[in-house]
């Protein structure tokens, strides 16, 4: 890890730079492929899974007769753990259901906003080295308690043209039907433009490699809405003397095993800290299965010792970390002045790990600075809000008269004059 | 009026076809002065001003004796529309302040979401023939809801380096006070990268034409979050025998007075009511002073007759406009089935441009179809949800195994192994 004492405050930023991702070579070939997906289909959903999952596919859809022969295939114990965390992912994301309020603004002019399920939407869950089937039910619970009345998912087969039994038990336990086997570009063309059975959605939601990350942006122009943008992964540590080493050091961990391109920050007042963390990386590293990607993470890793409080909290919101875990004392304290963070884990005994599988709340998450903006994935990202309103006779005697007079300053005669009509017929009754 | 007797669902999509903006050409060119002004800041920005709005600026920002002296040429009665139009936006903003709930989902794992709002916001508010005033307040209140620390509203100039006085009123009585004469791509760029006295913001708001359009999805893809994406504005009405043909073209005018690519749709059960409400637009029209510009939207406007209200709904649902008129005898039924609408107006008595100006909802709505993905402006728009979570040495206890499970199948060891880690230290106790 490099270690900083005490930056000022002028060097945040060089310090907690973040890789920047060049996309510009890839966006000319996924701009290709989504055109051919669009113009083609399924012809050309199909030549691509070919080209680059090797496989040529007979059925796109997933069979019912798969779904349940996975069911089987995954362990009791597995079985077990994804049904709890769904319940605990259910619970907290239920909890989220916004209530419809009224409100007459003016005597006879009624208010209202009403969230709205977004009718059809596409989940892409990625494939490669280990199935990740804890998001499909990050992203499926809250579709469900939404309401969306289409829900499909994306995730790539394997050589044998198979899903890993896992992301197919997950997506049964959430009550997710209609599955494809469909990766990369191809997927999320499939979705964003429709492709034989795979249906249009209005908006995807998922992580996934750059290239998908390309074709979610480019198709988020004009076709189809998204989650989020996307980048690497990132946990930030905030401790002090209280916080247990061996801990802060797994955790540190837990986020560098995902990629190298992973971004590692420990920040502390305690500057003994950092070198006992330090210790227990290296112990720890050695024992992990992933440990190069985890060491070529590390690499890149800070260490950001200070003598106040107060900088550790202006330098994590300006950092606006996608994981926050905060081992501190005086953590609800803290936690108070926290404005740009993903999602904030408080205390010892509580580990990212926890968050990204069991404790309830979500782990699709905004990366790269884009918590300063974006909140992760929740129930909102599931619906709209369309607003209402009703205007009684009464309402636009009261309300005509302040409408007319804006609309005759913005020079837009209509708009006054859909009001004077109105009040002109209830003068005449 | 284009007029279609029960058109095949399968011909909705082609009746229903949005003019398809191409912004291939103009993306280039704003690319490259969005370069120029990341690169160069506040040179580029003043290059830009002088060789579009033809003004070498001074004070890029307008000055409090600016802000004083505009208050006092705008007149009394647009001060006080100005104020009560305020008013009813403020309460119904107000009104949508979400609740922190929090929630034990699994004995001794809390879990709760904040609202926190976005630090920094930019409003943009185009200039040209009429001064949009009304989305000061449309954007400007909100945000100040939310509690924004920085808000700054950019306005292009007029060629005396001057801003509409009523821009610069609502601007005071909404609570902004800095604001800057900057119009088009030269506002966004400064906004998305901060650029000498603009500062840069998290997330742009705001409407424009097609080189304002551009540059926001530019700088949203790696810099600056943007409010939705863009396109012309656009009214359906759906009305019956007892809606008033006279209002209703008085509303379809309202929308065409808006630009010749307004869109303007027209849907109803009763033959007889396209006829007069034909006969009325000719009449309205007349009268008109933007005639001309109302009289090519109309051009390319709809009606279209079904002989069943099942169909009227499931074209409008198909459609997804952004302003929806329910002029029906039975509308609360009728509005109780829309799942794709900006804002919809109720009964004969509610004019689109009460909800443009004063009823209280937000004028900043989703165009284009993105009202099937999108909400319009609102005050989650101006906020993000951060996630927290606590847990016990009871709650790792309980949810421990079912995060190893989980993160052993999806071969994460770290993040298995930094539940391990706490569970041992426990059990040493």
């Amino acid at each position: 890890m490099k270690r900083y004492i005490n930056p000022e405050k002028e060097e945040w930023t060089r310090i907690l730079e973040r890789p920047v991702i060049n996309m510009n070579e890839l966006t000319g070939k996924v701009q290709a492929i989504l055109r051919e997906i669009q113009a083609e289909g399924e012809t050309a959903v199909r030549r691509y899974t070919q080209l680059f999952d090797g496989i040529c596919l007979g059925k796109i859809a997933v069979s019912q007769e798969e779904i349940e022969e996975a069911a089987r295939q995954v362990d009791a114990d597995l079985r077990e753990a994804i049904e709890k965390a769904g319940q605990n992912i259910r619970k907290f994301h239920e909890m989220q259901k916004p209530e419809v309020r009224q409100l007459e603004t003016t005597p006879g002019v009624t208010c209202w906003q009403k969230p709205v399920p977004i009718e059809k939407v596409g989940l892409y869950i990625p494939g490669g080295s280990a199935p990740l089937f804890s998001t499909v039910l990050m992203l499926g619970i809250p579709a469900k308690i939404a309401g969306c009345s289409e829900i499909i998912l994306c995730t790539p087969p394997d050589k044998k043209g198979k899903v890993d039994p896992a992301i197919l038990f997950a997506a049964k336990a959430t009550g997710i039907t209609k599955l494809f086997k469909l990766g990369g570009v191809q997927a999320i063309g499939a979705m964003a433009y429709g492709a034989g059975v795979v249906p249009k959605v209005e908006k995807i939601f998922g992580p996934g490699n750059q290239y998908v990350m390309a074709a979610k942006q480019l198709v988020s122009i004009r076709d189809v809405a998204i989650d989020m943008p996307a980048g690497p992964s990132e946990v930030a540590v905030m401790a002090d003397g209280s916080a247990n080493p061996a801990f802060v050091a797994s955790d540190l961990l837990s986020q560098a095993e995902h990629g190298p391109d992973s971004q590692v920050v420990l920040v502390t007042d305690t500057a003994e800290l950092v070198d006992q963390v330090e210790n227990e990386l290296s112990r720890q590293l050695e024992l992990l299965s992933r440990k190069n990607i985890a060491a070529r993470a590390l690499e890149h890793s800070v260490s950001i010792v200070f003598d106040n409080e107060q900088d550790m909290i202006g330098l994590i919101n300006a950092y606006a970390p996608e994981h926050l875990i905060i081992a501190m004392k005086n953590y609800p304290e803290v936690a108070g002045k926290i404005v740009n963070a993903g999602s904030v884990f408080l205390g010892n005994y509580t580990p990212e790990s926890a968050g990204d599988y069991a404790s309830g709340t979500n782990h699709t998450l905004p990366t790269n600075g884009w918590a300063r903006s974006f909140s992760g994935v929740n129930l909102d990202s599931f619906l709209k809000k369309i607003t209402f309103q009703e205007i009684s006779e009464e309402g636009i005697r009261n309300l005509g008269p302040v409408i007319r007079t804006m609309a005759a300053a913005e020079q837009l005669d209509a708009h006054e004059k859909a009001v004077s009509i109105r009040l002109k017929t209830l003068k005449k009754r």
